[in-house]
């Protein structure tokens, strides 16, 4: 599935609704901590979540990600490579292997 | 820039580091919680935000939702699509035009 | 220790500071979200966690919690019993016992 | 409303429904994400909020970290306290007065 006909669709979505006036950058990062807090319900008591419902709620998730990124006018996929870049070096492999460590406890 | 070379790169960046053990969709999760959390801290006493640090933390949260939606093997952008056909029909245009009010509150 | 007491040293805490301009309710909300966020980062690979980080995380949520109960002009102590009585009646004992089940989805 | 009365309240409504098998620290942490997203929702779109909505959502939060303060043996206004004797050392007022500035970038 294309990364733009995606956006394509979220746009025309929201400009139907004439709902860009409610997407403020921290209203959409509000509703992200929001969609975040509804995926994590699904393993609220257990590991072992329902797929259907927790695919769902991602997909939320993603969705004010995406719109968020179009209003910070930042390409999505060029941001997570790029902070991948960062983490790849705050996490050297040789450092990092099989370690759930945050970077500032690693060891030197 | 491709959404397939993003997930490859990504898968990439987990083996190297044998991190696949700790990526359970729970921890996964709640990784996208507190991601979310440090996205919005961006705008914890302000609605102007930081457009460098916002970007990096927005990547924070949109890579563990890639991670996630590769470890239930599900198509990330096909999954954003299929939920919103779903709220396409939960937000008709005719109702929902210029309002923010939740679906379950529209007028009938 | 007395809960006013702690509440009597937040408020000259924030006084003393000038900080009321910036605790919205709204912005209290946030905060709470972000310092539950650091909350569950102490959970984030593992179920163990380390104590010492895990209060002083949970205190800061707290924190905010009671800022936010004072903003709102409600006692804290007060909100927790009357929704715990909600809670009850939503969760009888003889169908809720022994299970993790969300109570829509309870048996008749 | 005295302290001691919810927690006693709190631990009786968990042992009727056998329901300490469920509240792990790990759990209750996401708990109170959850919970705290669910309080965002009232400030999503706009920071005027329904007064009861908010209450009560609040109330969830700090029902969680009752309970998790109760779980880690932790009484709830000492942590609160001890963790504002360490931000009044962070924020001294004649550097934080007015200013919401986090303490690791305040002027020396």
């Amino acid at each position: 599935m294309p990364a733009d006909l995606v956006m394509t669709q979220l746009r025309a979505f929201v400009a139907e609704r004439d709902w860009d006036q409610f997407h403020s950058p921290s209203n959409l990062a509000k509703s992200i901590s929001i969609e975040a807090g509804e995926l994590l319900e699904c393993f609220q008591w257990s590991d072992a979540s329902d797929l259907d419902r927790t695919v769902a709620e991602l997909a939320d998730v993603m969705t004010y990600c995406l719109l968020l990124s179009d209003k910070l006018g930042v390409d999505p996929n060029g941001i997570v490579l790029a902070k991948l870049e960062e983490t790849k070096r705050k996490y050297p492999i040789e450092k990092a292997a099989g370690r759930s460590t945050k970077y500032d406890r690693l060891p030197d």
